[in-house]
Order: C-alpha cells, then sequence, then structure tokens
C-alpha cells in the first residue's frame, strides 16, 4: 500500500543517506530539498525514487563529492558555470541563484551549466523564478539517448526537456514541464505495469509502424512531439544546453542508467527575465491571469476538459502532502528500506 | 502552369503594387525583401502569394502608412518597439537590426514588438542571426485563431509559430520555423484540394475523435504538438511575444482573414546571443558542425530518412531559385495579374 510519509523525514533520510557516503552536509541538504520540491510538484519520478540510483553513481565513483563550483565565464547578462561533476542539484540550485541576481541587475541572465549532473525536474528550477517575479526558460540535456533524430534509427538523441514559468497575480502562474518526446521510458514502463495499451504515436517500430503494446519498449524507439517539429526543438536544446556550455550532446551522452563511473558532462541552461518590458510587473502578472482566465473558463470538450494551465494545481498539490505526507509506492519504499539497511541509516517511517 | 519569375521582377511588382497605394519606397521594398526571403525559403505561404491579402487591409485602413516605429523602452540588453500599426515586416526588420546590436554589446539581446502586423516566415527573421554568427529565438503570435486550448472547444489560440536559429561553420546552420500546431489550416486546404486523406493527429471534431477527411476543416480543431506540451508552448509564445509587450492575445486577437480594418497589435519577440559562453565562437560553430554530421549521418529508417538537419535544404533551394526564377502557381498568378490591372502596373512576366 502507498504510505504517506512526511516531507521532514524524507529530508533527514536523504540527508543521512548521502552523510554515510561522506556527502557535505550543504550538499546533502540541497539535494534532498530539490528531490523533495519534485515530489511536491507530483512528478515522483524526479524525487526521492531517484535516490537509489544516484548513491549508485556515488558507489561507482561517478560524483565529485567535493567538486569546485565555479563561474568559468562570468559577462554582464550571462555566465557559465562549471559544477565539476558534482551534484545536479547543487550546479542549478547555484545556477537559479546566479541567474536571479542578474536578471535583477540587467533585466535578464542567461546562465548554463557543464560537467554538471541529472538535477531532476525542470519545473523545479522553473518555478524558482516565479518566486522572484521572474520569467524562466530552463533546458537540460537528458541523461540517456533513446530517442534517433527524425528519419534515422540510431540512438543519438535524449528527451531533452524544456520547463518555462511565467509570474501571474492571483493565478498561481505557468509551469511548464515537457519532454521533446510525446512519452518518456519510464511513462511506458508505467502502461506496461499497469497493463494498459499505448496511444498511437507514442512509440513506434524501426519501420516507423506504431507500437501499442508498451511490453515491446525494448525495440521501440520512441517519437518526438509533432514529428520532426518537436526533433526540431530537442536539436535547439542540444546546442543551447549542451554545445554552448561544453557539456555533453549526442553520441557524447553517458547513458546513466548503463554507465555510473564516467563523469556525465550534463549540461543545463537557465534564461530568466523581468516581466517589466511594457507593463510594470503588476501590470503584467494582472494581464496574464486575464488571458489564463479566459483559457481555463473555455467551454470544456466531454471526456477531456476542463481546460487547464500547466501547474496550476501544484500548488494545492504540494500543500496537500506537506500536511499528509507525501506518497511513496511499495516498491520504492523497499529499495529506500533495503538501501538504508545497507548504509546502517535509521529508516524512520519508511519501516513502517 | 507553375511559372517561374525573375526574384528581380517579383520586387518591382511588389514595390509597384505597394508604390500604388502610397506606401514610402523605404518600406514597399522591405516588404518585398521579406516576403520574396519566404518564398526563397520555400515557405511560399508567407510569400509574395500574401499580396493580395495585404492590399486588402491596405484597402480598408487596417494598415497605418505613415508610421511612427519607435522604441519605447530601451534598457541595457531589451528593447520594446512599438511599430505603429506599419507592415510587420518593416517592424520585424527594425527588431532584427536593434538585436543584432544589442547582442553583439551585451552578449545578449530581448527585443519585443507591438503594434506591429504579421511579419510572414519567422525563419526569414531568425536566419538574420546567422549572417552575424548569432543564436536567436523568434515567437510571434498568429493572427487568426484557429485553436482550443487543450482540453476546450473555444477558439483562443493561434499557431502561434517559433523559429530557432543555431549557426555552423560548414554546415549552414539550423534554421526551425514551427507552428505549435502539428498542422496549420493552410496545409489542410493544400490536402483537400489535392485529394489526400489527413494522418491521424491533425485534425480532430469537438468530441475529440480524429477526423481524416480535410473538407471537414470548418467543422474541425487543430491539434497542438505533443498534446498538452504544444498547448502549454503555445500558451509561452502567447505570454513572451504577446502579453509582454503590450500586444494582442487570446481573445484580443485580430483575425485578419475577417477583419482588414482594425489594427491587429501583432507581437513578436527575438532572444539573440552570441555562443561563446564556453568555445570561441569559431569553436562552437565547429563543434555544431560535429554534432549535426552524426545526426545527418545516422541510418536512415526506410521511408522516413535520410536525417535531415531543418532549413539545411534552404540555401541550395534559394541559390536555384534565384538563377531560374520563383515558382508561381497558376492560381496565385492569376490573383497577381488581377491586381496588377486593378492597380494600373504593368504585369511584366506574370502576364506571360
Amino acid at each position: 500500500m502507498t504510505q504517506r510519509v512526511s516531507l521532514a523525514s524524507l529530508q533527514r533520510f536523504i540527508e543521512e543517506i548521502l552523510a554515510s557516503y561522506d556527502v557535505l552536509p550543504e550538499h546533502a541538504s540541497t539535494v534532498g530539498e530539490r528531490m523533495l520540491e519534485a515530489d511536491l510538484r507530483g512528478q515522483h519520478g524526479h524525487g526521492i525514487f531517484r535516490l537509489v540510483s544516484y548513491t549508485k553513481r556515488i558507489e561507482a565513483g561517478g560524483y565529485n563529492l567535493r567538486p569546485q563550483i565555479r563561474r568559468t565565464t562570468d559577462r554582464g547578462p550571462r555566465a557559465l558555470i562549471d559544477g565539476d561533476g558534482g551534484f545536479g542539484q547543487v550546479v542549478m540550485t547555484e545556477a537559479v541563484d546566479v541567474a536571479v541576481h542578474k536578471a535583477k541587475e540587467f533585466g535578464m541572465a542567461w546562465v548554463g551549466t557543464r560537467n554538471s549532473n541529472h538535477a531532476g525536474a525542470g519545473g523545479v528550477y522553473a518555478s524558482k523564478a516565479l518566486e522572484h517575479d521572474l520569467i524562466c526558460l530552463y533546458m537540460a540535456i537528458g541523461n540517456a539517448n533513446h530517442l534517433p533524430p527524425w528519419g534515422g534509427l540510431d540512438l543519438l538523441l535524449s528527451t531533452n526537456p524544456i520547463a518555462i514559468a511565467i509570474p501571474a497575480a492571483e493565478h498561481p502562474g505557468l509551469v511548464l514541464d515537457i519532454a521533446t518526446t510525446v512519452a518518456s521510458n519510464g511513462r511506458i514502463k508505467v502502461a506496461a505495469d499497469r497493463g494498459e495499451q499505448l496511444p498511437i504515436g507514442w512509440l513506434e517500430d524501426r519501420e516507423g509502424n506504431p507500437i501499442t503494446d508498451p511490453t515491446r519498449l525494448d525495440e521501440g524507439l520512441l517519437l518526438p512531439i509533432g514529428g520532426y517539429k518537436g526533433y526540431g526543438l530537442n536539436l535547439a536544446v542540444g546546442a543551447l544546453a549542451g554545445v554552448l556550455n561544453g557539456a555533453a550532446f549526442g553520441s557524447e551522452v553517458i547513458d546513466f542508467n548503463k554507465d555510473f563511473e564516467t563523469p556525465t558532462n550534463t549540461g543545463q541552461a537557465l534564461l530568466m527575465m523581468e516581466p517589466d518590458l511594457f507593463h510594470s510587473t503588476d501590470g503584467f502578472k494582472a494581464q496574464i491571469d486575464e488571458r489564463f482566465h479566459e483559457m481555463t473558463a473555455a467551454t470544456a470538450m466531454p471526456g477531456r476538459g476542463p481546460v487547464r494551465i500547466p501547474g496550476d494545481a501544484t500548488p494545492a498539490r504540494a500543500t496537500e502532502m506537506r500536511e499528509h505526507g507525501v506518497p511513496i509506492e511499495p516498491a520504492v519504499r523497499a529499495r529506500l528500506r533495503e538501501l538504508a539497511m545497507q548504509r546502517d541509516v535509521e529508516p524512520g517511517l519508511l519501516a513502517e
């Protein structure tokens, strides 16, 4: 049965597990916070679920546990942060901080990362901009190539996600967090677990025929959103979050599900901007409220409505989890309990 | 039969038609150049094809033929250009110029437009960045709402296109120019003309069932790329190219196919950036060549390959058209000839 565990217990648990590997306390705390923020956004695939694979990478030496994270380029509104192989969550937290300060100083900012690692959910970082009334665009190179370029068969591209945040006034603001593929491998595995068929357009075989049986994932190819359009967006993310930063892209990407040892040289990119180009910041936010309201007030399509704004359910969901705990599925709980035993860490509520 | 007409003849023709409406010579020349650049990119739907509808808008008073185009915001790397109801091509040409200069000065730039108009193909403007070795992201509010928000039925969104340009060295560079919908109304009309069926995923009815008969366009709803993902991107374009600039978005959008009189207050946005964040500019371009090369060298999917980089066929296509003329379809030629007669302009080669 899915158990609810308090945020504080989970944070303490992550910190103690990471401390057992001699991770710096301030890094352990940041990694825990960013992972649990993904859980609070409902993006459980980037939440505490990831802890076991992160520890595997620590054990294999794939992380630098004493990274010198520093700005190797700092030029007006732009900066490049070299994460020195540290935790992606720590590198990206620093990147957000730099981007916020630069956006406040210059009106806009671009901050790239290299020698970073998987940082979890893009929406976690993009949504930080909303606390500062900033617009944000986030891009990242995914850590496993499951997608061929459009028209090809070789797996040279990852899900390369894009996240966007737009501040609003009464409305909680837009936080879009999407892969540039229609579905992720993870989502297809969930369908297989549940015995569901896949909709046409998620997966196809090497002749381009639709695959609707999710257990055939291994013979299938993911599809980019809108065919060549999503492929083009994916390539652009590769150029902007990868090549621009001197980070891995294409055949340079290390598959973090198979190779736990080689530094991934993951790249991420953040654009942040003040929304006061025409309106005042408050005026912009009020206008966004109006435009979003007319969307959500639209006549619903039976069976698909009502209209939502991406991310609008997050605040209520987070509040509920803060009050009642984060849901931990039995399989995840079992893996976390096993990890606790190995590391001689008190599993706390996870043991119940 | 499709006729080939030289670029110089078409440019002169557009200038003479616009002069007959007392359009300023420098504006007529810019409008002609940007339209024909769309033709040279193979985006004929934004080329000389549009001239007749532009003249309809001139006649109805929807354009300001003596606009005071000015920067109403100019703050470090950011600017807002008020187009004062002038031609979109003229406003966007000014916006590109400002963005290039600011990107060279600050390393990056954001330039928005308001009180602009339909400017044609986004790829035309994004690709200007390549001449200056700059990265570009372009977004625009489309001028007719044919898309409901995801889950709804009311037509509140346009195709809101995105264009991206990434400079390369030997490779001509990526120029992606996409609507955030799977197909455009125009593309579906072409299918109807040709008697083709539509693939599933282009159009659906108000219950969410696929429509494959293109003649049923009027009862259909366009689909965003990747379902809610493309809807989210579409909304973000609305916020960044519309609301941010004080330009029309959502129910504020004027349908330029039905209302030729009301100023459209169209908004566009440009991000331009130097590619020298980690590598030198030349180093970046060389790296992009390598990554693009491994994509195009990928094993082709039978019937769908070879792999292409968006926009890579454009230079050869443009060279061919510069040499042999721009193809003008009979229906377009007939409309242009009729326009010439009405305006007492010499149709030149279009008469043959």
